[in-house]
């Protein structure tokens, strides 16, 4: 099996490609050759035995997205995007990066024609969603996305969608929660201090919270996103239907939630390293985030995520910290 | 006033001017300057004073959407597009006039930059929608289109939704339910009968209904169609809110209804001229469209359709028949 990674230097790529090499293949499937591309140089996953080939490129330059799809790869797994941040401070880089390239990829795949006919996993967001919402946001909940970011995910979904129907190729559209703990560093996305708030504390660093205690929002591990990356690829074209936008599970709490998990998880000295200080910007743009879904459709085809915020907590501790961290 | 109109030689297009020459302006205010385009020859509505230029150009083909925004139209009402069925039998002459001719436009729009911000009256589709629907589709219900012409919308829809966000236009979306009756002759679309059924009995003639009596859906008539991309005009961004695309309008009822209604308005004789001739494949079609609508945002923002197919029937005998029909 021949598998094509885009986006594959970014956080989630990253641990797809760590799940594909504990898991030896992909569902089950071993790989022989693994394409990983990404607009900053990709680096091959550790203890996979495929043939690896990096190229690093912009995937919406004029041939690219030809030259990727020329050794007909069985599974596209579509990560590359610039994310809601840069895609609303540079309007067209985030049109060109998200829409452009994704549409050139889709083009591609069309464009072989002798009866190719890919899987192609794209990652999707929540941020397809806008307010106002219902107290919990059903599978069929409209598509009124308030950022350039979610407009780009929008379009791509419903061209994906539409390339699936006329038999173009298989896809599925993974809509991703917010995915915490993510490791490395503080980051200056509005979303940063889900993460910050856990991974901070835990290396013994201090964290700011901006945001009330009573704010809510659904989570998943980067382990699950990866989980969910890998089960989107096993799932057949009779078991999802025309439907193929999938908004993923999570664990939906508040930040009051979170830090009781934290120090449930770590210690109450951990905790303590949450330094309160409200920021009336960030509390504005986070209180036009969906909060809770339904999920029906995802629980149904068999996504899995984490089951508590504590669980989200240990596998951070597991995957990003090697199993310890600064009581 | 400048007003540009795309697709101005098709059916809606030609409707709409007719209402502007007959209300003498656009919602109060003159008309100095008409700009019709249209890949076949627009003509100039009778009545109406302005400085009328007529363009006859592909609004997909380079330069032509800049031209056409460079006099700084006030209000653009953008009505060029293939139909459903031209968009699912060829791939990418729909992608093409669809979604490179509208994205085209809109580029247009905001790289004039310097202050300029028009109205832009979109017209969509309740093609938007694919099924499985609840018996009545909300407001808040998934845009998940079946065909690609609906996924055109769906996507136009977006673009322009995230275009008036970041302030290049004051955008609205008019999504519209099955317009009828349709002047002219018969066409070969699968939503052709609908017209055929009133129109071509009123002219004398037989006309063949391929589906069953219990068959339902929404209809506004093309007066209606016009009056809403009017209305739609006079709104503002504060009553319009960040979800700019509306579902319009209609009368919901079922083919028996129509057949009911011709009867009342027409005769014995005119609804005589049905006759009956099942066809699995439209019947299949048909099956898949969106039946009725809540319209709530629609009602709330003042657009208005018929009450009752009676008066559609009517309205094609004033608009189109010049009062009168064979009896």
């Amino acid at each position: 099996m021949h598998v094509l990674v885009t986006g594959a230097a970014g956080m989630i790529g990253r641990k797809l490609l760590e799940r594909l090499a504990r898991d030896g293949g992909l569902n089950g499937t071993s790989i022989d050759k693994l394409t990983l591309t990404d607009i900053v140089p990709p680096q091959a996953p550790k203890g996979l035995t495929a043939n690896i080939h990096l190229k690093t490129a912009d995937l919406a330059a004029p041939g690219i997205a030809e030259d990727l799809v020329k050794d007909r790869p069985d599974v596209i797994f579509h990560l590359a995007a610039i994310p809601s941040g840069g895609s609303e401070t540079d309007f067209e880089a985030g049109y060109r990066a998200n829409l452009d390239g994704t549409r050139g990829l889709l083009e591609a795949i069309r464009k072989t024609g002798d009866g190719y006919r890919p899987k192609v996993i794209y990652t999707s967001s929540i941020a397809v969603y806008g307010g106002p919402f219902p107290p919990s946001i059903p599978d069929d909940f409209i598509l009124a996305p308030l950022t350039s970011y979610g407009a780009h995910k929008v379009i791509c979904e419903t061209l994906l969608a539409d390339y699936n129907r006329r038999g173009f190729l298989d896809g599925v559209g993974v809509r991703l929660c917010g995915i915490t703990v993510r490791p490395g560093k503080p980051n200056l996305a509005a979303s940063g201090f889900y993460s910050a708030i856990i991974r901070e504390p835990l290396a013994g660093h201090e964290a700011i919270l901006p945001v009330g205690d009573n704010v809510t929002n659904t989570h998943a591990s980067p382990r699950a996103a990866a989980g969910f990356l890998v089960h989107a690829a096993s799932l057949t074209p009779q078991q999802l239907g025309p439907r193929i936008n999938i908004t993923m599970p999570g664990v939906c709490c508040t930040i009051g939630e979170q830090i009781a998990a934290l120090r449930r998880v770590a210690g109450d000295r951990v905790a303590a390293r949450i330094r309160r200080e409200p920021d009336e910007f960030i509390i504005r743009i986070v209180g036009g985030w969906p909060r809770r879904f339904e999920n029906t459709r995802a629980r149904e085809l068999g996504f899995t995520a984490e089951t508590s915020f504590d669980e989200i907590i240990r596998v951070h501790i597991e995957d990003d910290l090697g199993g310890t961290f600064a009581s």
